[in-house]
């Protein structure tokens, strides 16, 4: 136990009025035999490490790095080899306006026909609302920003008065809402609507800022220590292109699991199968999205907390390439492994909202060198036709590792058809050291969690972080510098395997996850669970893209024996993300398997 | 204790025959009660990670980190600001040959003028011969490189007869010193030799591979378990030059410490004052140049290893900035803090050297974008005259938190003549969280030398490490992982606090150390010493360069009240070398205090 402290940002403190302190070592000099003693003392188990850590107080080392919040990140990233920028691709400007990313993804997009939506779509099977419905629907003053605001409100009633209670969102105003409906309704009105997002629903992860609510990362207490003064980077340009921003969705404590079981705020549960879990961390974003109450929602993921719930609810996530999207206002903003990415119902909304997001922070630009970010063409004339040239790796070993044989035979067959229809060639790969590959990201991401939760942790709040995140903890304690020093060691070995591989091809394909959505265990609502069986079926696949920094996306492809949501993972080269947008687009539209309705679903344009 | 492994490196890993091995965790489903518990287990001392320990083991996850050499450094590197080009500079090709490097570093040189010393030596006071004067006297016919080679053999002789004994080499071979002389004088007879460093004799620390001999690391043992096949890159380019490699220099065990105590192989001596060390862990390196044996010696600094025995010994040591040389072929190849530097007698040797040995590694220009290496001219004309547009940055409390005054008063008047003679602008500085620089300095090489040394340790070697390594080892073995984390936001903060003083000076000016050469104690000839106190006057000012990868030099300034030579410390931007080469060499010019004798020393060129 210690009492927090919090320092300074290093571009506050002021230079002109430091305090030199002399420097004072406390600590014997010794040689011959009391040195010998000292040595024998020091390896000796218990009393060796006992005798260092009244060293290390008495120096106020201890203090330092486990007390202090240290508002800095890390001096380290990924390193990526340099790359060849992607073919038949829109160039963005990063540093422009979001609203004009977004213009230029439009153009990125098929030509938009609505009878196919309005009229058509009594005869269609099931599907998603877009974000161009919605534009449409706007323009055409079919409906208005706050009719449907008010819908939303009542499902959002409707979910929080279920028993058992299935909360999406733990941080969320109605009034706010109806303030941000109105002025996009008056934005309409005048025929000045800021983008074509504007007037859409978007919720945000509990770990990313969003003005007013607080960031609670999915516990009760975080707010009591950290204020939020104004949006993440991410959410003011979404904001500044006329979103509807509805509230923090709910997650798995601090993003360590991967169910989004929440012992704090409720479960989220799957609309597929409220008895199951939704996945996680970011399980609350894409349930929502799920459910049809939010075109997109933004998760972070720093081992699969995108893509997991993405997959297991049946709609698309994308995990952006580390440092393509600004991780300022996050709560994991000192990481190595941690992205902001959007989740949506489509590939063509992904698009929208990744345009609006992208763009790294000045020290990203510095380190990394993001080669200029770019959209691909999802029009079948200009774009997709593309696909045909992409590559496609395969490990089918690794593929084949699943808890349900649904997952890689439903995979398998989109991957037929893409070499059917497009002429994709498929390599067989092998990729060396996947359990090096596993110790490594937990080493890292755990160490980097505890780093940041420490200073709270020993500061009083430890009795209040769920029974998952305190066993987490307690095995992230046990790892040494040391260790921490050789993961990244094994790390650069993964990421040369890795290189090597796309040599020969643009992108791997996988499973997203090793299962499909797992039943809820009732005991596991009250106190939470710990089960690493699932935690290592849900996360095989995942990990590389954090690991290495490298964009990866989970698109739908059909359905299990249960009826439960299968993901296909595409993993793309630093900086890639263009490919994989692409030919997620393409297995959308060869996907022979309908969109099922999810259990709970609501039509918010329509109403329903 | 646990068997060392070794990876294969990963570019050798055969991708075709990887077998894939199935995901298998060996963990407990828990929730509910049971989870409680577990919960309450795991946060108890002791029990708690005695209990991880053994989940950990079954995944062998500590065999993998702490029993495996893994030969990839870790996948993360100081970060660089972009930095402007130095002025009035030649710029160098780094894939060049380092003969015609060389051949530039010597059109930045002062005309050489033989007369003034070969005709009027005598009248002199006391100097180092250079490596033009050798490059004069075989070109000349004065003398040749065999000759020299015999002197040098008896000199070493001497030395190892001495009572008590004072190892400069611990690795030597008279009959290969024999052989590379003979060649070497054979080139001049033939008018051909390779470059102006051909036939110099230079010295290599012991933890940089030089071929034939073993690299022990100050060791006796790590030759069993590290073979040397070939010279590390930078010796490599000093051979093509034509240098004579005289063998492996002494050192401080594994670099650990500061004093050159070496219980193994004993103690080298300080030149000066053979009671005394020569500061390390380069110590015989610095005490190999100091007594006129060696031209030029390489040493590696990680935490002024480079600096603190050239200050100590009254020879010019440079710090090349992080990622300015090769590592490849050094024992630490894998930190983030250490380089590969020059020891010589003067400034003009020392651009030579660098000139010979500089040029970063693929990995190091894909993530550090060295910018172009280049030489100030150190002529009157052209070169010193620039050396008043530097604007120095002194933090005058620090300055002055000596050990002895001697040393902060012998660094001022130095600064007074630079601002008199050449106009130079002081700056008054301050500088942020000094011990927290320490601090994360200390855990950054700590846990980076512990994860290299760890599996050797563990693998029965433990008993044959020197009580101090001991020590230190039990120190870092207390650093956490999140520690290390921390430790790197801190190395964040302190980089941007130098790049904002950077703004507005252009070299950082302190002492090299906070001590000249202290006494060694007859008890820790035999056992070694831990002296915190020691360490700390030693350390206090050489930190910031490993901790930011900035370049640094060491230059001798005079003598304090013992006789014991004053260094002074210049601490450049990043790749800034030239600057500090060449106000180092204006320091050198100015200087008033003629240059004493060491009570060890050997003219080799005209034998004595």
């Amino acid at each position: 136990m210690g009492k927090k402290q919090v320092m300074l940002p290093a571009a506050e403190v002021d230079l002109t009025a430091v305090k030199y302190e002399f420097e004072q070592v406390q600590a014997p000099h010794l040689t011959g035999f009391s040195l010998k003693l000292l040595v024998g003392l020091l390896e000796a188990p218990f009393i060796g490490p006992m005798l260092i850590s009244h060293l290390k107080k008495q120096n106020r080392v201890v203090e330092m790095l486990r007390n202090t919040v240290i508002p800095e990140p890390p001096m380290f990233r990924p390193e990526f080899p340099p790359q060849e920028p992607e073919s038949g691709v829109a160039h963005l400007e990063e540093d422009g306006k979001p609203e004009d990313r977004v213009e230029l993804a439009l153009k990125c997009l098929p030509h938009y026909d609505p009878d196919e939506t309005w009229i058509a779509d009594s005869i269609a099977s099931f599907r998603y609302w877009k974000i161009r419905d919605y534009a449409y629907a706007y323009r055409s003053k079919l409906t208005t920003p706050s009719i449907v605001a008010e819908r939303f409100i009542a499902a959002i009633g409707e979910f929080d008065n279920k028993n058992p209670s299935t909360p999406l969102l733990i941080s969320y105003d109605p009034e706010d809402i109806r303030k941000q409906a109105a002025a996009s309704t008056q934005r309409f009105e005048e025929g000045k609507p800021l983008s074509v997002l504007d007037g859409t629903f978007m919720a945000i992860k509990d770990d990313i800022d969003c003005h007013p609510y607080p960031s609670n990362g999915g516990t009760t207490w975080l707010h009591e220590v950290r204020k939020v003064q104004k949006d993440a980077v991410s959410v003011s340009r979404l904001r500044s292109c006329g979103v509807i921003l509805v509230g923090k969705a709910n997650m798995h404590e601090f993003g360590l699991g991967t169910t989004g079981n929440n012992p704090n705020h409720g479960t989220a549960r799957n609309p597929h199968a409220p008895d199951r879990y939704t996945g996680g961390s970011s399980s609350g974003p894409a349930a929502i999205v799920a459910s049809g109450l939010c075109s997109a929602a933004l998760g972070t993921d720093g081992g699969g907390s995108v893509r997991i719930p993405s997959s297991l609810c049946g709609v698309v996530g994308l995990k952006t390439t580390y440092g393509r999207t600004d991780m300022r206002g996050a709560l994991c903003d000192s990481g190595t492994v941690e992205i902001i990415g959007p989740i949506t119902s489509s590939v063509e909304d992904a698009l929208l909202v990744y345009a609006a997001i992208l763009g790294s922070s000045a020290a990203d630009r510095i380190a990394l060198r993001p080669s200029l970010p770019c959209l691909p063409y999802l029009c079948s004339h200009e774009g997709l036709n593309a696909v045909g040239s992409l590559r496609l790796g395969k490990y089918t070993e690794w593929f084949n590792d699943v808890f349900s044989t649904d997952i890689s035979i439903k995979c398998e067959e989109i991957l037929n058809l893409l070499s059917e229809k497009h002429g994709c060639n498929m390599v067989e790969i092998a990729i060396p050291e996947l359990h090096e590959m596993r110790t490594a990201h937990i080493l890292s991401i755990g160490s980097e969690s505890l780093s940041s939760l420490t200073p709270d942790f020993e500061d009083g709040k430890g009795k209040y972080f769920s029974l998952d995140t305190r066993t987490n903890l307690a095995l992230f304690r046990t790892f040494t510098a040391s260790d921490y020093v050789a993961a990244q060691c094994l790390r650069r070995r993964i990421m040369h395997y890795h290189m090597e591989i796309f040599k020969k091809v643009d992108v791997i394909v996988t499973p997203t996850t090793g299962m499909t959505a797992p039943i809820i265990p009732p005991a596991a609502l009250k106190s939470g669970e710990t089960d690493l069986q699932v935690s290592g079926n849900l996360m095989r696949f995942v990990v590389p893209a954090n690991l290495l920094g490298l964009p990866a996306i989970s698109v739908p492809v059909g359905y299990d024996k249960h009826g439960l949501p299968i993901g296909l993972q595409l993993l793309g080269r630093p900086w890639g993300e263009a490919s994989i947008l692409r030919l997620a687009a393409a297995i959308e539209e060869i996907c022979p398997e309908p969109k099922k309705k999810p259990v709970q679903f609501f039509d918010l344009l329509k109403g329903n």
